[in-house]
């Protein structure tokens, strides 16, 4: 019976993914817009079609791992790397300015120091996933500013793993343990070097492994074993596993098998990947966009997703290359998306945030989520990309 | 934490699936053998690597179902239909005759009626996964042979499943209720025959749908979810799901996208099918088969098997048509696969089947299972082939 009750899910999300990104397309929108609305319609907060089990929440984890390894395997190592300093200088922005906003605000509402550093946290995070998609879609992920926006959303990863193991290392103990977060930025640092030596040095060993395989489906196989392994890596150390699946295609990106991988994974990331968007959008909660429910801090969330917005465009003005748009990389790190709700949801278990406020940060990551998407694409259309750099 | 567990497990799973199989073909066998294999070894019953978790049970299920979606995707509903009382015979035959058999031998051992009646039925079992698994790999699917065992066997899983509501239903009240298993029956024929009206008639309406979706992965995507949604209302029957997935492969593949989806199809079923082949050979007892074991039945096990195997031969000669091979038809109805193990195991739950009997059968699945690939692999050397029909 169970299986019964997962093919329907299944049917139900994809379903309305595939319809919901179809009808988004055909009004000039990105389908992912429609996959995260879709979430929201079947999910518990609106008609509570398919609830999120296991399997389809591990189907959605699976996914987001596809959609970075491919993004990965579209990437260009060495352009990545001469963008090196570009994206950490607007990874460092990017996580100081929605810092120092969300804890500057905060603090004068009045809310205690601890409250203030964890909302702050939150708003330093950035979805990489959702950005990654949005620009796959549009087929910019060659561009210029794509490359900076990919590069430093995903050192905001990095960071943003390391903000939230100093806030809740605060927030549990009271005091930070340099340590292990000086343990943690290590193991970090040191997987991006070995990840890129070997992409520079060591691809074609391992497309000579792979190209002597001779059984079917030994191509999608195995690279998507690498793309796991890696990303088992990634949470091993203590990162996230979409990092080490960004790596892996990185590394596979070097290879001259690059685009024959990637045609045999682009079905199985149609597949997969639909189903991480819609069960972002289904957990969203409306009933936090209430203004007349008691707990309503539709207030505090509109100022919050106002400085959440605006610090994220002042990391687009630390763009410097001449040739890199500046708003679309700003724009580009506006979505908490799903790593917003995570932070919140520390918050939440940790006991700093209360429920209200919690319900302000769902609000913020929806709104940035929602947004970004829309305005990425407006800004790619021709007229606008001549006008507003 | 959840979540790399099962990263660990699929990467145990894929790659002990694709090293295996790599093996397996390189000594000349097909790949299918290896995956089994590999599945006994990482299993619970040798190195005990992997537990078959919620997530890997519904991946393989849902790998099972996109194999039979293959498969009725390169199958040609005329060719089945006219092969279709051929088929019938077969399929008879090859229910009739391991009923009868083991019923037979487990009457003459001394065994109380409803027993033999019971282990009668687990002869009954065809797993359709196997035999259409090898032919593939062996590019036999075209075959006239392979069209009849394919048809018989798919009919042979319907009688299957009629069989077993009959035994478990006299094991539960001590009758048969005439009713349940006629409306059953009734029901399983609206099935395939609304499914291949719909074949011959609607499918180009089907493909005008789909044809009209532009989203990226539309077609991958509308495919897949047509198969589930057959392989639901065929669960919602009271069918197995996979007959569900096969009759919409059919349906496709009388449309001029065939060949696309195909395409589409297979790096996703790359993915997913070696898990369930891998999954069922996990499920390999090989404790079973320990002749010091107190509970050792294998004097019965092996009697049953050699009972399993002939009387599947004898479906292979109830073949007519002049231009069709016996042996193949034949081999091709022997594993009993994870079927053999769902009647084993309903026998095993009904308390009809005691602990060691049900040893003894899970025996016949695995000896069944693990020389139908080999045998039917050597059937088609073509020195044989010529020797053999």
């Amino acid at each position: 019976m169970k299986f019964h009750e997962l093919l329907i899910g299944l049917i139900v999300v994809l379903l309305a993914a595939k319809l919901a990104g179809e009808v988004m397309e055909r009004l000039g929108q990105t389908a992912v817009l429609g996959e995260l609305l879709a979430g929201v319609l079947i999910g518990p907060g609106v008609f509570g079609l398919v609830h999120e089990g296991d399997v389809l929440h591990a189907l959605a984890e699976l996914g987001v791992l596809i959609l970075l390894f491919e993004v990965g395997l579209e990437s260009d190592l060495t352009r990545l790397l001469r963008a090196g300093p570009q994206a950490i200088v607007v990874a460092a922005v990017g996580v100081v300015a929605p810092f120092a906003g969300g804890y500057a605000l905060m603090h004068w509402l009045g809310y205690p120091g601890l409250v203030a550093v964890f909302v702050g946290a939150t708003l330093t995070a950035t979805s990489v996933g959702i950005t990654a998609r949005v620009l796959t879609d549009l087929g910019r992920l060659q561009d210029p500013a794509a490359t900076v926006v990919l590069g430093a959303a995903v050192l905001d990863d990095i960071l943003g793993l390391l903000t939230l193991a100093v806030v809740t290392g605060i927030a549990a103990t009271g005091r930070v343990s340099l340590g292990g977060i000086g343990w943690l930025a290590l193991k970090s640092a040191t997987f991006l070097v070995i990840a890129v030596l070997v992409a520079l040095r060591r691809a074609p060993v391992l497309v000579g492994l792979i190209d002597r395989l001779q059984a079917r489906g030994a191509l999608v196989v195995s690279s998507i074993v690498f793309a796991l392994v890696a990303a088992a890596a990634a949470e091993w150390i203590g990162l996230a596993a979409i990092i080490g699946a960004f790596a892996a295609g990185l590394i596979l990106s070097r290879t001259e098998l690059h685009t024959r991988i990637e045609e045999r994974i682009k079905p199985v990331a149609d597949l997969l990947v639909p189903i991480f968007f819609v069960t972002v959008g289904m957990k969203v909660e409306l009933s936090a966009l209430n203004p007349f429910a008691e707990s309503a801090q539709l207030g505090v969330a509109l100022a919050l997703t106002v400085v959440a917005i605006a610090s994220k465009l002042v990391a687009g003005l630390a763009v410097y290359h001449p040739g890199t748009r500046r708003w679309p990389v700003g724009v580009g790190m506006v979505p908490r998306g799903e790593v917003g709700l995570i932070f919140a949801g520390a918050g939440l278990a940790a006991a700093v945030v209360a429920p209200d406020l919690y319900s302000a940060l769902v609000v913020v990551a929806m709104i940035t989520t929602f947004v970004a998407p829309a305005w990425l694409k407006l800004l790619y259309r021709p007229a606008v990309a001549t006008a507003v750099q």
